[in-house]
């Protein structure tokens, strides 16, 4: 996108830098923060393992708070560079980036605040804003809209399977019992969604006859109907590769992953000069 | 429906309450009866879990007869504003009815009896009446439609694995015997399911050289053979989605889920003045 | 088949009986044949469970010599009523219907030759000529077909997942060592083939972080590669549906399940006189 | 290919058996290097089978040496008759050959050298060479064809598998602890994806309500998006199916496995005099 109005101030360069990956400048923030996110994830991994802690506890300490302050640096700099800051911070990564930054700061006053540690993994889904520069984009929306077409007819199917799981479950719990296992309904319905998604871990398992006989059922039944989700899925991709042949890209404009200075909204045409959704200038 | 004929006396009123779903008040009748049921379900997975039916066994007590109450009116008022209450009673939901209503009552007779209340689980069923009246309708039936139009072909898809797990289950019997947990040839049938169907619980795994051969000549006949039902199954849909285009709803009618007061058929169009089915009026 | 001659004899009238289909008698003479081989089938497997062998010793004694006993007469009447008997005896069918009948006169020769009872299961493979006779013929020959189009494929790809498990499988054994579970190659592979069709029965598991890299791996392909035989026999049958659709049937003649007396070649027309096979009258 | 060149010395003669297959003895040579290469594989197997070590450990490391001098005649001779060595040895199957041949002459100098038979098990890939000669040619260069077209939208999948893994892994590690299995993020990872694909071990289970809670939606989640690289690979294979149904093979020109002597480039045309990489004469 050309930009030639040199009179833009410092909080709109650091915004086109931040919130935006169609300059150089953009680029380089998005993936440099991409390796952050994945260091800091795999801080978060390392401190999990038992002898690694142990060994370099001092090490990842620091580490972490680098990390920390990195992250606080740029969670301040995407508030004061955005016009209406309240609908950053109460968006869906602003919550997240905010929940990632925190527990360090937290740790001195709450014990166990490093459970909210386990958020920072949810930062790994700006990947998908990055995979939107590359060649990955077509595919991936490609993927996005056969799943969201399908997705009326796989909830159905969802629902299908759930109350299955809940009638064969409560009838396993009164064949079965708790020697085997069936502790309960909702642990019974728990063992008949690990067999009908043929996932069988085999820590609950059915001894009687009967049990195994009605197992024996759930097993065949989870192992015809899985055609369904695939059935779906298969159908709105062939269709998708049709229409893709029929339009040949034509009807499509390039948008570009810009955000909105006001209103953060992305999805800009490459030659737009306002905002699509709240009519200022970009 | 316009329904304009005030003369209709009150059974005829709470009629359409209860089995039709096509005047406001069916509509809430329908949601709240769901919202009954999944009470009724979550009441008799509650009890079931061991320290909660210790904690609150009182509460839980008083819950069950309110239940077993409202379902009581409900069935008794099924059956008075029918006009062949026999027609309803012997029906598939009018079992289900009775036997999710009876237990409690039961109890006080015999030991046992609560095993019945299992039978609840079934009533969720009855989503399926309410996702009529809403958007999922027309997925619903696509999916079903696919399923039925390839059932004679899913049929002797499970008659073919049925029997491949009859042989295949009778060898292993002999090759691995009773010390791997092949107990008797039912017992190893059922693995011989379990791994077909790639569930693979674990209970029981063969331990001999050639026992593991003949399982891994299953496994991978259960890997390749799943592509059937869901080849079935996608070559349906696609068919479907191909015929969906070509008709683009154009020779469909709009039917309700109004219930015949004589006969309890439904499906019938939106401007029917008499029962397909019965002839009587609506 | 209109059969106007009076004059053929016993034998032919019984080889009618036995080896074909198509007249009244032939057909009750194969369901009769196929209840007889699901009873022979179910008391070798009750004789497997132990309390009920124990139990029911010599009921089941008893009715394992009255089948025999039907069985042997069944036999020696294919032999005798075929003009080439030879052919029969060596055929597919008539091992296993040999197999079926001996075990046991050899069990008073013989210790343990009541394993060969489990070739009786192959027997169930008759209900395939069973089914010729109704409704099913048409899906069943459909399936059989997407399945023989696709045998190529699915060969080439059987080899690559046989080639992956075995180098898989080789590393793991180098990885993981015998405290795992992966205590030779072979059983190594075994576990391979077992994580790569998702059965996962957990009997054998890595422990390393390494292995469990590796593991992960071999899922995600066996996850992945799952779609490659469900697209192969899907694209099949989506053909199939297609050119069904263009031919509507026409092309074919309906054939019988007939067999000739001569050489028992099965599967003339209707209208047919002579075998195609080795011309002789019909 | 016809060659009617006798002028050509014997290095282009042994090339030419060696590195082709367009040959007689081309062929031969393929095919006994690879029923070499399978018993390579056979020894390395049963030698880690700890009885048949035990028992027939003389013969085998008899049999060891004689594939090892064999191997390392034809190491050799690949070196020698190609014009550019350099080019073969550092290829991918230069590297495995190397690999394959000198374990047994390191194990007089390194111990534990013996993990890099395992290297051998990749020899077997040299089978798509052979199978490149018969009629499965076609059905594999589809199938890899189906692949490829679809390989970006399977990384994206792919991509997504993992980061869900990897979130919901993290998740898991909190909720569980280690009482469950779940003794490190990583092997939580490990348990996600083990269920996430349907494989389930078992090694590794949830026993908490809310770990079971989220493991069942792990598992429908798992059991839904198989869809996703079916639904892709199926569209794909349709779209070739429709394509080679248009092209009918007529735009293709056989090539065959020919290598050329200079640059070791295979492909070529049947009737090409030329090598199209490098122009050298063929």
């Amino acid at each position: 996108m050309p930009r030639t109005k040199p009179e833009k101030g410092w909080r709109h360069k650091v915004h086109e830098v931040i919130y935006e990956a169609d300059t150089p400048m953009g680029k380089w923030f998005d993936i440099l923060l991409f390796i952050l996110i994945i260091i800091s994830v795999l801080l978060v991994m390392l401190e999990s393992v038992k002898w690694i802690d142990a060994t370099y506890h001092r090490s990842l300490f620091v580490f972490e708070w680098i990390i920390t302050i990195l992250f606080t640096i740029e969670y301040i700099a995407r508030i004061v560079t955005i016009k209406k800051p309240w609908k950053y911070i109460f968006s869906f990564y602003g919550i997240i980036d905010f929940l990632s930054t925190i527990p360090l700061y937290l740790s001195y006053i709450l014990v166990g605040s490093q459970v909210f540690l386990a958020v920072r993994a949810l930062r790994l889904l700006r990947i998908f804003r990055i995979l939107k520069l590359v060649r990955f984009l077509g595919e991936a929306s490609q993927l996005r809209k056969a799943l969201k077409d399908s997705r009326a007819k796989i909830t159905v199917f969802l629902f299908a399977v759930f109350i299955i799981a809940v009638i064969m479950g409560t009838l396993m719990y009164y064949i079965e019992g708790e020697q085997a296992g069936f502790t309960s309904i909702p642990t019974s319905i728990y063992w008949t969604i690990v067999t009908l998604t043929t996932v069988g871990y085999g820590d609950i398992a059915p001894i009687t006859p009967q049990g195994q006989l009605i197992a024996t059922m759930i097993m065949l039944l989870g192992y015809g109907i899985i055609a369904v989700p695939t059935g779906i899925v298969t159908a709105e991709m062939g269709k998708q590769v049709k229409s893709n042949k029929d339009a040949d890209d034509d009807q499509f404009v390039h948008v570009n992953t810009q955000a909105c200075t006001t209103c953060a909204k992305e999805g800009h045409r490459d030659d737009a000069k306002y905002c699509y959704n709240c009519g200022s200038e970009l």
